[in-house]
């Protein structure tokens, strides 16, 4: 553009580092911005900062928290026995979404990727090797996602942690719910039809 | 969610009332903040405060600018006869985007929409009628979004503007180039038949 307004373009290409964001949507946003009531426009940039400075890894699970142990660690009611580990934060809420999982977390903040140069030094394994180590753990739930490299962290971690005498399991393999076979792959076709069970 | 990380869950909010942005998204845009170098969340937000508080309208045409006359109005190169009046500063950006235009601009920021309660009152229309009554202006081009309430607009505002003896045009209706005959509506394809010109 040969007629810049500064602090308007620069707001824009902010919006544009975002994920998921291209230069339209970026103007759109950077324009409500500016139509915001100005408390509500303060109020959105100190969250921001807010959040940036407040936000911690839970010394536990390394789950997001703005406390020293996140909230699901400090529950009573959740069993310490059973270890879900996972990838990201976003997944520890996929799970708790369900309902249905009353165990805690482990966050590992990545995979392990030789090709980006990611081993496991670079993720939060000793950590979770320290927390089985204090014992009292039974099962490690390997819940990476479903691919490539989800699969190699997953191998690399039960690995490591069978000898320690833990029960390690994966995520179950199948058609989505919902789903529809027809357009359904045939590796997951094929593991589906391996993990068949009675009815 | 049972377990709330209020600064997290503040600034989630925050996203998703941004235009466009919906549950999901407004979580991977706030984890992706959280994730962003220290210096690089803080100069995020300290743009959200200072085009907040630096960005006004330009005096002249209500364009948004960061000084008082937007640079456009101030280019001594731009045809200062021809007004083109538009309802939002991204339709200016539109019509640069053309590459094509060389008069200047007027931002109304808005549309006249009785259902709405905006009457001229509420647009920039006194400050239009301001800048044509000071002579000089030869013609206003009316380019207001061909809907219901940007019809209305201009019609308006074209009935003001005629006895103060400036030509008052509206931008040509037809078939947009790279479109389909198939898909155009009827109304389009008569108000293109009835535009059309000889070859």
């Amino acid at each position: 553009m040969a007629y810049n307004v500064l602090p308007l373009t620069r707001l824009i290409e902010h919006f544009e580092r975002l994920p998921g964001i291209g230069r339209k949507s970026a103007q759109r946003l950077a324009y409500y911005v500016l139509n915001m009531p100005r408390e509500k426009a303060e109020d959105f940039a100190h969250c921001i900062l807010d959040a940036r400075e407040k936000i911690i890894h839970c010394n536990v699970c390394q789950n997001l928290t703005d406390s020293e142990k996140c909230p699901i660690c400090s529950d009573d009611a959740r069993d310490k026995t059973t270890i879900c580990v996972v990838e990201t934060p976003q997944d520890v809420l996929a799970f708790e979404r369900t309902r249905e999982y009353n165990g805690v977390y482990h966050v590992l903040h990545g995979l392990i990727s030789p090709m980006n140069g990611i081993g496991p030094d670079q993720l939060y394994v000793k950590e979770l090797l320290a927390r089985i180590g204090q014992g009292g753990v039974l099962e490690v739930i390997m819940a990476t996602n479903p691919t490539v490299e989800g699969e190699a962290t997953a191998m690399y971690l039960s690995r490591l942690f069978k000898p320690l005498g833990v029960k390690v399991t994966r995520l179950a393999y199948g058609i989505p719910v919902g789903g529809n076979l027809e357009y359904a792959d045939e590796v997951t076709l094929y593991r589906a039809l391996e993990g068949r069970s009675e009815i």
